[in-house]
């Protein structure tokens, strides 16, 4: 643990990279490493990449980062003699390198991983990750988001909390609070202690700004909650919501959008399994099918879909057939148990 | 601190009491507190009183609970010799003594106040909250909720983790969860430390399962919230909402349960003030007005109305020019600044 804080804080050049299609964990911890190196560090050099989702971009602590101010596209050069740390990506393939691949990777100096993702074994016993054969690691499946990692890793360092800049605690805290679904879940007694050191010493107001902006909606994510709730139809313990084409035309709501609100009708109290179905512009109709706890994607590969036990999906194509398809569905998931 | 734990371990009879309408942290405070006696105290008689609301009645912790099994309405002579603790209660007034009024306070042997709310002291420095003269009060406005409070009395004491045991972290655990909107607000480095030496040593699905309770909602308080979603006008910063009799009528809600959603439409990101108007049975109309900082109040007064500079109200009485008047106050709401 100490040793990989010593490779990071001393090397002279620092490039910190996570995964694509970033989420608050991988922005706060990515940030979060970054600054420490740059404060704390001896790197003359401290370097980010990754697309960063608009709304993310919007978030408190990296709207007014002077990290994103900072960012540029990395060029083959930047990583020779390069520590490289990849954080909260499991597999090599889903590090976010910007236009560039992972094979920058054999001009760098040190590639350092830090993850809480589970990986499997090959059969050698060595991390089915595809990571470089001298890749240094650090994965620990307990903590909540590898912020909850990067915080504990340095809190030795910081023990002295003055050390510890704002932007840091916030950018940890947002990835915490990302990965937990605010506290709600993937939580620990480490998970609280790790919060409580981060927000010490400073004004509550910095880190209650995140919590209102990460339960806010835009304007047409509120309108699209409230149609889901208006159309969700409730069988005992079962909700399902059907959403055509047209209705999705008259409002001008993409099917991808819709489809983020799957979870909603999980909230009601009772319903232990749902499902959403979507049609899609091509006509065809993606199916989700969830659960609390009973297994439903047999059900969906009995449709020729797959997925985890408790949230899986199905994808029917265009078919003048699909609404008999598609009760038929209801009706199982109803009756099943 | 540790003679107020001490008073109430060591005392032979034992009533603990909260406010009337109570939320989670007045429950979760006396529930608490009441099962630490049961447990680690000398008291052999431990009474709590108090009406539980229908929708706190179905949260895991106190669905459960021994304790609600064994309540019973509390009669003059339970008081005899007992210690009172007043749990979460800034006033006297506001005590839930069931059918009995604070007069049975003065069969009362000790009576021992509680709490997290801050009160005004009278021109002798005395507190204006009207308990009994020689009442023991422990007032901690820094704290989250009364539950944390309990929590940390209690932690010395229970140094050994195994002697707290699951039913009492997770009365208190929900006391806390509910003063902070699940952690959203009212927040310190302590209610953070406080939390997690209540979960540790226990399972977090039995900590995991509260929060998910705490996020449902019944199929026709969703049906009401999808309503308020898609009903809700913006105007640049502001929203509004109107509700007429009509409205609620054709789907039987009552004006009461509609109010209770004021603070969804703050919830808009880019919306800093809001109001929502309900039109009660008598046709009268109730106008809430809120903010997220700028001041509200002095609106609400220039009709009548009053209350916090963020949080106010009016009512308008039955009128067939009050859709004009609601108007008025709708475009002055817009324009504040």
């Amino acid at each position: 643990m100490e040793k990989i804080v010593n490779e990071i804080l001393k090397a002279p050049k620092v490039i910190v990279l996570r995964h694509i299609m970033a989420d608050p964990d991988a922005i706060g911890s990515q940030y979060g490493l970054a600054q420490l190196v740059i404060e704390q560090g001896q790197a003359k050099q401290v370097l980010i990449a990754g697309d960063v989702p608009s709304t993310l971009k919007e978030l408190p602590p990296f709207r007014n980062s002077s990290l994103s101010l900072s960012e540029k596209l990395l060029t083959e050069s930047d990583f020779e003699k390069a520590t490289v740390v990849i954080l909260d990506t499991s597999t090599i393939n889903r590090v976010d390198f910007g236009p560039l691949d992972f094979s920058v990777l054999n001009k760098a100096q040190k590639v350092i991983k830090i993850d809480h993702h589970p990986v499997g074994l090959d059969t050698h016993g060595q991390p089915k990750d595809n990571y470089p054969k001298h890749t240094i690691r650090y994965q620990d499946t307990s903590a909540s988001s590898t912020s909850e990692i990067i915080s504990n890793l340095f809190e030795v360092n910081t023990y002295d909390i003055s050390l510890m800049s704002l932007p840091i605690s916030q950018y940890l805290y947002t990835g915490i609070l990302g990965d937990t679904g605010k506290f709600s879940y993937a939580i620990s007694p480490r998970t609280f202690n790790t919060v409580a050191n981060l927000i010490r010493g400073f004004d509550m107001k910095d880190f209650t700004e995140i919590n209102h902006a990460m339960s806010t909606t835009t304007l047409e994510e509120a309108k699209m909650k409230g149609y889901c709730y208006d159309k969700m139809v409730v069988d005992d313990d079962t909700a399902n919501i059907i959403i055509s084409r047209e209705d999705l035309n008259k409002h001008n709501w993409p099917a991808d959008d819709m489809a983020r609100f799957v979870n909603l009708l999980g909230t009601v109290q009772g319903i232990t399994k749902w499902m959403m179905c979507v049609q899609e512009e091509d006509l065809s109709w993606r199916i989700s099918l969830r659960s609390t706890e009973i297994i439903v994607n047999d059900l969906a590969e009995e449709y020729g879909g797959g997925g985890h036990p408790t949230a899986s999906g199905i994808l029917l194509p265009a078919n003048s057939n699909n609404m008999t398809i598609i009760q038929e569905i209801k009706e199982k998931l109803i009756s099943k148990q």
